[in-house]
């Protein structure tokens, strides 16, 4: 029998916000590995073995998920939102880079609804112009690096979504972060801050820049800096698609 | 009885890239809007009327859509990939903007798989660290501005998604945006080019940013310029978790 390796994203909480192929390789799995909260968002059932673990354990789960799929198991990786943003799909195949006797396993890679695409919906539409990506998690690279991003982001005016914001170990740089952001500009610009974004404990809310206090946004908050002319419509906020 | 809008993402093209919620909204519409070859996914029943329309015509699409929920619809208007991303949630809230009266109707936008996050499973996780999406389309902004989202992007050092690259009416554009990136440091890059990804017509190569010819992207193709630490596995492109 030859095994197989799905690395799957869950999508941002809501489970009716996983896909149909999210949906059939949990149900097709034998063995499903991730990040504790992560595994339990998913059912137990016979001839499935759960294996949660903990947050910084990215390559040993990856390898121990090659292992199972190389004995011929069908196991799936789990990860929040989209499996390759700021998540596992990298750390499984930095375990391939360096061991090559796993690249004929069978991997598949199944995206998912990522945070910042929900908490944009939920808010209205603040990424319909051109927007980046930032992690401010400072544990895989340096700060300086973050503070770089940030300012030639501002510069360019792209909507800015920032994954991981604030932590019990990193309490500060989201505080350093919007530093940078009135510094470079961006004082005026709308921040939309959605926490725990389509569970039962979301809670969003719309401050500007200068007004906001860092302390709204924790783990589970996805932070969106909008662009410049991002504008409020009633309840909506959106970016206008022309820009002159 | 109370109508309401949905602004739904289909994915990128494969029917299980759809999320439950998007299925269950389709499922209960009772007029589904959208640009034709979107609209063209959705099977006929009963009950249900479809409203196909061209590609400029996002403005009177999202009026259509807001009339008929205001009448007493369900309408969904339906985009590829995530309705946030270069789609048609903006252009719903630009009419309700404009017209304050519709502010009350019950509207939800669902998200849904965009093409970057499509492309860069099927390629391995080169979104895997910071990134940005720029729609290379200037229909709605100056050149000028790609240009220098472009460079600054480059000097962010953040992997670059590439929307609409090349078109009939803009032939050239992703030519001079190969020539921006290079200008600004990123000729060692690796660039992705994914068409029609996830469809019976997905194509996915992976160049050097310097050797990589512009006619190898059309209107169907998602391009990923890497960041310039991502590297290949085996059949995979990855980028690093770790950046010093």
């Amino acid at each position: 029998m030859s095994g197989s390796l799905v690395i799957a994203g869950l999508g941002p909480g809501d489970e009716t916000l996983l896909t149909l192929a999210v949906q059939a390789a949990l149900a097709d799995a034998t063995d499903i590995l991730g990040y504790k909260p992560y595994v339990e968002r998913i059912a137990a059932r016979p001839g499935l073995t759960l294996h949660p673990s903990g947050n910084r354990e990215e390559l040993a789960r990856a390898e121990a998920a090659l292992k199972i799929a190389a004995g011929g198991g069908r196991a799936v990786i789990v990860s929040s939102g989209d499996p390759g943003v700021f998540a596992m799909a990298a750390a499984v195949f930095e375990v391939i880079e360096a061991c090559p006797h796993w690249r004929d396993i069978d991997i598949q890679v199944l995206p998912g609804v990522t945070a910042m695409l929900a908490a944009a919906a939920r808010a209205g539409a603040p990424l319909g112009h051109d927007f980046c990506a930032i992690n401010l998690s400072d544990n895989l690279k340096p700060w300086a690096l973050i503070e770089k991003r940030l300012r030639l982001a501002a510069e360019a005016d792209f909507a800015i979504a920032l994954y991981n914001p604030r932590s019990a170990s990193r309490p500060d740089g989201f505080a350093r972060a919007l530093e940078v952001l009135k510094e470079a500009g961006a004082a005026d610009r709308l921040v939309i801050f959605a926490r725990a974004v389509t569970t039962a404990g979301e809670h969003i809310e719309t401050h500007v820049l200068c007004e906001a206090a860092p302390e709204i946004a924790d783990m589970r908050t996805l932070v969106i800096v909008c662009n410049a002319a991002t504008r409020r419509a009633g309840r909506w906020v959106y970016a206008p698609r022309h820009v002159s």
